[in-house]
């Protein structure tokens, strides 16, 4: 099971990131998205819609705190900060909690998770450090959704199944 | 080489998430950003001053138009309604010019292109799209940048050489 943490979403300023990071982890397999921060239910639908449209069981949910969800599953924060992924991602494990930041990360996320994992020690940008990241643990086998849209691959235009 | 193509970047509405495209653009081993829409000294800056502080060669130019820059390169437009990237990928060779979208994209670039390449049939980022792609480009292996900071990789908190 793998499920990702948005920590400190901000509505209007942070709403697209936001979107793109439960949209990557939905597409690259996760189950489940929560986010901190401040609650926002035009977020939370747009999230659903997709889900509606495109299928798969993807939930998107508010905390208020991330401590208790980090018990009984292996904590991932990807940060620049951290270790190379490419070198600890064999050890990651188990249940598995993704955290991703917000524009400001508490200290004590660093300090509370069990990896602090770097996907490049260059900013750049959560959603692609969780794509790839995602794209690593999975070994780039995609989920198959059966959703009411559902996309023909096209060499040349737009076509649906 | 590999070069980036942002298209139709509109001024404050889309700034932060091109901002993410040109950064992982750059961490992910391309050369240069091009953008198309409305020029944005503000955008161009923000990209600038990570170069000026992290290192590489990295530039990001606006251009009218695409059709220019098209000639003689190898250009791949990623778009969930392509060919699944990891079948073809490999035929991927010579210069690259990697096109990423903007919301709406004209119908000219899909049949203009060489390969229209999906990086999952789902709705998620160009973001997630761009870094994941980059990423099996260059077969994992990240450029290694020079800049005047310079982060240590660490298991629990946040270093610099």
């Amino acid at each position: 099971m793998i499920e990702v943490l948005r920590l400190g979403h901000r509505i209007s300023r942070d709403k697209r990131i936001s979107t793109h990071v439960a949209l990557v982890a939905r597409a690259f397999g996760a189950s489940k998205l929560y986010y901190t921060g401040q609650k926002d239910s035009d977020y939370e639908k747009s999230v659903s819609d997709v889900v509606k449209d495109f299928g798969g069981d993807f939930n998107i949910e508010y905390v208020k705190s991330w401590k208790e969800l980090f018990k009984g599953k292996t904590v991932v924060h990807l940060t620049m900060y951290g270790l190379d992924y490419r070198e600890e991602i064999s050890k990651v494990k188990g249940d598995i909690l993704i955290v991703v930041g917000g524009e400001k990360v508490e200290w004590e996320v660093y300090t509370k998770v069990d990896f602090n994992l770097a996907v490049t020690n260059q900013p750049h940008s959560e959603v692609g450090a969780l794509a790839v990241f995602l794209d690593h643990l999975t070994h780039s086998n995609y989920k198959k959704f059966d959703g009411k849209i559902k996309i023909k691959p096209s060499a040349k235009g737009k076509e649906f199944f």
